[in-house]
């Protein structure tokens, strides 16, 4: 194979030791936080049993979920008219599995599994990546990690708060100062669906509103024209784009908006309660709107909804989540409430990098590269290296004799700070050649001082 | 879909918070070792493309490789023909990526990719999980972790030290007491492969050696019968069965034994130059074993083969590698020497499992429940909560109503130490109710005591 065909499949990526250093970086940050708020790590399979995936993510998720050839001669089962069938019917019968699309549905496949072990609520966090056939595009791919809180088995709003105080510890502590949280609740969607005359007809609504930042007003109204919504209705939904202002303002508004329906009360009623919490909580809550027209794609949330998104950074949502009143019970599990968080690190990098926020260096580096100079000298390096080591400082030894260059320019490649030459003279004076790469500058050290100078750094 | 019939596909397994914590602990200590050796950071996507893959892990390797079912409608470029050839015609037409089947050949893809921006010698550590449609079996999973470390770039035997350095240094770190490192050298197997005049069956040779500890020397010798090596040869080789010691021993055997073989020699100088470095290294090399007949099923390695296993552990190698001389040949970069070693986290996990090697309390818990007990308390509680965490405490709210009952058993089952009840007698006193779990005891905390408690444990 010629290396000009080398490449990794369409929308996946490799991640160079510099690209690691940043993203580990952000996973540390968003661990440190979970773990602060008492959230306890999960993992679950790459893979999942196509019966688990499938009818979870709408039909559009159905399309995007990447299927397992089963292994061996997976056409032992299938008939000519399977083939016959076409693709749909000949997929049922040579895959069995599927790569996770998201970690939600895995995590409510575990709750049920292990719910006579597991203590509620329960509150977990896992950071995998998922897996979806979408086109890629900016800040969309096929491979990518969400990080992701949960916390099910209680319909305490505290939950809710408690998921706004970790979304603004979280880019509080990568110093993304221009984000935004914005706020709304399905019920209040309901209640809005059947105000204008539309009620049940809250799902259309939604999958349409949610494309109000990307398509505007005017599509948005044209394609409910098209899944049935009439005139009259549409008019009197359009006032709903313009609702906004503080929480008690719009509150007021909403409430006269939604003055009949049962269901926008309680969206109401729940939303007041959050705000209250949040400020309890003493969080900043400038960062959090509601927006009565926020609705996101995924069929199962039921109450709040959450979306966060960083300015000029050229990528969508960054973080997303909501309440789900049922998702077990599609696993036989029903009427357990849950709430939880998505954190999409790929696109938190992307709008990171093009805002330019992150630290300077955090590669993680060698703190010290050994030169021998000689075979004779090498022996004197090993042991150099292994006490180096033993005292947690990071060394290498350059493996290759080489003229000086070699080796120096490895170094000023690598961002190595610190180079000490050995040869038969620093044996013999037990004064070491220590270079520093950045000066330039050189200083005989004894092994003493050059390992309170790594140390320290004095 | 009833919750009876969930499950994970056959050979996958959910982690759940108490084992993530113990698999973990193994991950940072084994990062924590390649950081000090100066090994940086790479990930490659899970899936590659097949033509990637197929044809580097031999015929057993194809067959064990996850296929990916090309998205949308993938029988669109087939024929009736290609369905009634059977599932390797119609393979190649429905399916163009796979699961990552090892770190290796993704790495090698990634070098020759990058060879023009890379710094060589190119040191990269890689931990990701990866697939095999293995038949599941004890220690033996369809999906785990592997935890590789490779230098690529350079020929010099340094590398070989430094990996039973690093070998040494993580077991020693898990507490590993009884773990021995099987060294080989794929020349001496040449040679060997030569001596008992079967040149070039090396190879054939090497399938068979590597199941001497599985099956034992009469099946290897029926085995090698039925490969077409003959009684005389065979007569030739079980010697080497018998061939142990210590290395200044063994190599005096060695030596008559492969005397007229170049490769024999080769590698025997090879075995004998890292011996010394090791000593050099100081580690101690008791753990150190040269085996003649160590052979490892992998096709592309060339030179020095390791591996690694944990006595009474009851799974089989734990960690296992060598050097390849033309790795990056395969894909059009030829006569780039490196060397790598891997780590099997999942049987790690099951052999420190099995002697009983994980630390009481490694769990992330919280360190403290706070439990309101009116709905005017949880004001002052949610207040509390926000400056518990502001030290960089993990405290979590238990967030229902409930009678005490629920929140105590709750920390209970968690793990949680403390527990902190505010009522209005707590918050008017400014004295908070603080319950050790543990012991069972209740005392009467100012909030900077409990603080001071929480930080220092006094």
């Amino acid at each position: 194979m010629s290396s000009s065909h080398l490449g990794t499949p369409k929308g996946t990526r490799d991640f160079s030791p510099q690209t690691m250093a940043k993203r580990q970086y952000i996973f540390n940050q968003i661990r440190a936080v979970f773990e602060k708020f008492a959230f306890l790590p999960l993992e679950t399979p790459s893979m999942e049993n196509l019966s688990t995936l499938t009818g979870k993510y709408g039909d559009e998720g159905d399309q995007l979920l990447y299927k397992i050839l089963d292994s061996g001669d997976f056409l032992k089962n299938t008939s000519l008219e399977d083939y016959q069938g076409g693709s749909g019917s000949l997929l049922t019968k040579i895959a069995s599995k599927g790569l996770r699309y998201d970690l939600t549905i895995p995590f409510a496949r575990y709750v049920v599994m292990n719910r006579h072990h597991i203590t509620f609520p329960f509150k977990r966090y896992q950071m995998q990546p998922v897996w979806r056939a979408d086109r890629p595009q900016k800040g969309r791919y096929r491979e990518f990690y969400q990080c992701d809180a949960d916390v099910i088995g209680t319909e305490s709003l505290l939950c809710e708060a408690e998921i706004v105080a970790m979304i603004n510890e979280v880019f509080d502590l990568l110093g993304v100062r221009d984000f935004s949280i914005q706020i709304n609740h399905r019920k209040l969607l309901n209640g809005i669906s059947e105000v204008i005359g539309a009620p049940g007809k809250q799902a259309e609504l939604a999958v349409s509103l949610d494309k109000l930042s990307k398509i505007g007003t005017e599509k948005v109204l044209e394609e409910l024209l098209d899944k049935g919504f009439d005139k009259e209705q549409l008019d009197r939904l359009v006032p709903v784009f313009d609702l906004s202002g503080s929480w008690p303002e719009l509150r007021q508004e909403l409430e006269q908006f939604l003055n009949k329906s049962p269901d926008g009360a309680k969206g109401i009623a729940d939303l007041e309660e959050i705000h209250n919490l949040i400020l309890k909580l003493g969080i900043k809550n400038s960062s959090v709107t509601v927006n009565p027209t926020l609705a996101r794609g995924l069929t199962y949330y039921t109450g709040t909804i959450f979306e966060v998104t960083i300015e000029d950074s050229g990528v969508g949502s960054v973080c997303g989540g909501g309440r789900y009143d049922d998702l077990t019970g599609i696993f036989g599990m029903p009427g357990v409430s849950g709430v939880g968080i998505s954190f999409g690190v790929d696109r938190i990098y992307d709008a990171m990098e093009q805002i330019g926020l992150f630290p300077e260096q955090n590669l993680i580096l060698a703190q010290v590269l050994l030169i021998a100079m000689d075979d004779h000298s090498q022996e004197f390096a090993l042991g150099l290296l292994s006490r180096l080591r033993s005292r947690e400082i990071s060394a290498e030894l350059y493996p290759d004799r080489a003229k000086l260059k070699k080796p120096l320019n490895y170094a000023n490649k690598k961002g190595i700070p610190t180079v000490v030459l050995i040869g038969s003279e620093e044996i013999d004076s037990g004064k070491l050649t220590v270079k520093h790469m950045v000066s330039g500058e050189q200083e005989r050290q004894s092994e003493e001082q050059l390992i309170n100078f790594l140390v320290q750094g004095t």
